[in-house]
C-alpha cells in the first residue's frame, strides 16, 4: 500500500483534528496531523530507475573499487573497510580544539573514524535480510565499535543503515557505516540533558519509565521478545517511526552480550519485514543511540535503535521551526505493523 | 553549474580534512566535509519532468480549487487564503495542555492558524521575483503576522517558502506559508537559551556579536545594503545556506517599518538571484526565526531570514546524531555569491 492509501484509510477521506505532541526526553513538540496527505499534489515524484551494471560497484569482490578499498576484517557474509571520503578520519593533531578567527568561533579537527561495514552479496536487500545475516552485522558492528572506542580521542559513536537513495543511501551495494567522532552527538546530548533532568525530578530513567509505560498501555507496542521491545513512539516524527530497545535497563550498546544481540536481531528482522510488506520498497534509515563512550554505565540514559521511514520531505516549517508535521499517528503505525 | 561541480572545483579533486565547527548560538556541532561530494554515486537521480496543465491548479483564478478557497484578503499581485489542511488551526477548546494516558504524555490540540500567501501569477518562480513582487510577498506576510499575533492563543509564528519539489513544494503555484502555533518552535527555543546564555556571559546579543565579526571579517559576506547583512553562516549546516539579518538589533520582524521591508527585499531578491546564477533551478526554503510572539522585544535575541537550499539528502548520520555533514565550506559559499 502507499503512504497516500494509508493515510486515506486512516481519516476515512474525512479531517482529523491535528495534535501537538511533546517528547517528553527532549521537550520537543511535534504535530500529528493525520489530514495533510490528502493535499493536493500536482508535482510528479517519479519511481527511480533501475540500477546498472553491477560490474562497476565498488562493494562488489573484485571490481576495480573493491581492490583500492583497505579491508579492516572480513568474515563469511561481510567485510569491513575505511569510508574512503571519511566525515571523521584518525589525525590526533595535538590539539583538542582551536578558536580561529580571534578566538571567536570554535572549530576543530573532524578526527575519530568512519568505517563501512558491507554485505557480500550485492542482491541482498535490508528489509528482506535474514536473521542470521542481521546478526552477522550487529555483531560485526558491536566488534568494530569496542575495537574504535579504545582510541581515547573519540567520544561519540553512531553506528547507521541508509536503504534507498530517498533516505541518502549513495551506493546500492548494502551496506551499514559506523562514525565516531571526538564529539557528543547533538541528539545525544539534548537526550543526555533531558533524561538526567527526568532523572532529578523522577529518580529514575525516563526511557525505563517509557518502556513500562507502552507494556501497560500496549496501543503503540509493535513486537517484544524476551529482551527487547519495538514500539512506535508516542511523538513520533516520522510516519511508520519505530524504536527498538532492550526492556531492562542498558546504557551502552557496546556492552550487549550475544544473547542480546541474537535478540535484537530478531526483533530489527521482524519489524523491517514487517514495514516492507505495508510499504514495499520502503525507504528508510536505522541508527542506534547510546551513550558517549567517554562515560560509564548511567543511570539515566538507554539505548535504542531508531528506525526512521523516509516516506515525507521536510519542508521549510520544518527546517525553520524545528516542529516536524506527522501525518500518521503512531497508535496507526502500531496497528498496522502488529498484524 | 552542479554541485558536484562547484565542490570539485573547490577540492580541486584532491583531499579536503573535514572539520568540526560549533554553531556558537545552540552549541550544536557540524562537520564541514568538502571531500564527500567525490564519493561513488551509483544511483541516477532523475531530473523532474515538466509540470502538467495549469487548469488544475488550485491557486490559479478560476480554477475550481480557487473557487472553493476563503480568501482572506487580495492585492494587486498576491492574494491570502486559509490553509485547507491546516497544520494549525483555530478552535479554542479552553485546555491549554493535557496529559493523556494517566498523565505520562503530554499533548495539546494544534491551535492556531495556517495561512497561505499565493502569488497571482503562476509563472513567477522565487528566484527571479522583482524587488516590488518581493516587497508585496513580505509586507503582505508582515501584515498577516501582526493581525495573528493578536490571537493571545498564538505563541511563536514562521512564516517560510518552499521552491521546488526537493524543498518539500506540494504545489508548484509559487506560494508562502503563515504557521502560527501555540508552541514556541523548538529551534527558536533552543537559539533563545544559547543565546541567553551567551548574553549572561558576555553582556551582549550573539547575534550583533556574529554580524560585528562578519563585517570586519569579510570572508563570509554575501550582500550588504544600509540595513541588511547577508551572509553565510560559520556552522552552516547547507551547501549555499545564507541568512539576511538586520544589522542593527532587532528581535522581532513585525516591528519591521517600511524602510525596513524594503532593504529586506532588496537583500533576498539580490542573493536569491546569485543563487539561481550559480545553480540553476536550486530547489530551496525560506523561513523567518524571530521572538516569540508572547515576549516583548528582548535584548538577546535577533530576528533573521534562513535560506536553505536542498542540494543534499540528509542521511542516517544527521538523522541520528544531528550532526550535518556540509561539503560546501561557507567561505567558499560567500565567494560564489559575492560576485
Amino acid at each position: 500500500m502507499s503512504l497516500i492509501k494509508i493515510n486515506k484509510k486512516i481519516t476515512q477521506n474525512g479531517f482529523i483534528s491535528p495534535v501537538l505532541r511533546q517528547n517528553i526526553i527532549t521537550g520537543d513538540w511535534i504535530v500529528i496531523a493525520p489530514g495533510r496527505a490528502r493535499r493536493p499534489d500536482d508535482f510528479i515524484h517519479p519511481e527511480l530507475p533501475a540500477v546498472k551494471s553491477k560490474k562497476e560497484c565498488p562493494f562488489c569482490a573484485g571490481s576495480k573499487g573493491y581492490k583500492e578499498n583497505e579491508i579492516i576484517s572480513s568474515k563469511k557474509d561481510l567485510y569491513v573497510i575505511e569510508n574512503k571520503f571519511p566525515a571523521f578520519y584518525e589525525k590526533n593533531t595535538g590539539t583538542r580544539s582551536y578558536y580561529p578567527e580571534e578566538s571567536f568561533y570554535r572549530e576543530r579537527s573532524s578526527i575519530g573514524h568512519h568505517e563501512v561495514v558491507i554485505i557480500k552479496d550485492h542482491n541482498q536487500l535490508l528489509t528482506s535480510f535474514s536473521k542470521s545475516l542481521t546478526f552477522a552485522l550487529f555483531s560485526t558492528i558491536l566488534e568494530r565499535y569496542n575495537e574504535i572506542k579504545k582510541d581515547d580521542q573519540v567520544s561519540s559513536i553512531t553506528p547507521i543503515y541508509n536503504h534507498g537513495p530517498e533516505a541518502g543511501a549513495s551506493i546500492e551495494h548494502p551496506h551499514a557505516q559506523i562514525f565516531a567522532s571526538s564529539v557528543v552527538a547533538n541528539t545525544v546530548n539534548r537526550e543526555m540533558d533531558g533524561a538526567e533532568r527526568y532523572f532529578g525530578i523522577n529518580g529514575v530513567c525516563v526511557y525505563c519509565d517509557i518502556i513500562r509505560h507502552e507494556r501497560a498501555e500496549k496501543k503503540r507496542v509493535v513486537y517484544q521478545n524476551d529482551k527487547f521491545l519495538a514500539y512506535a513512539p508516542f511523538a513520533s516524527r516520522f510516519p511508520f517511526e519505530v524504536w527498538i530497545t532492550p526492556k531492562t535497563h542498558k546504557s551502552q550498546f557496546e556492552n550487549s552480550n550475544q544473547a542480546e544481540i541474537e535478540e535484537f536481531s530478531d526483533a530489527t528482522v521482524e519489524v523491517l519485514g514487517r514495514l516492507e510488506k505495508i510499504i514495499p520498497n520502503i525507504p528508510l534509515n536505522l541508527y542506534i543511540r547510546t551513550l558517549p563512550t567517554t562515560l560509564e554505565d548511567c543511570g539515566y540514559y538507554h539505548w535504542y535503535l531508531e528506525i526512521a521511514p523516509r516516506l515525507t520531505l521536510f519542508g521549510g516549517f520544518e527546517l525553520g521551526s524545528g516542529v516536524i508535521i506527522n501525518i500518521i499517528p503512531p497508535e496507526k503505525t502500531a496497528e498496522y505493523l502488529r498484524k
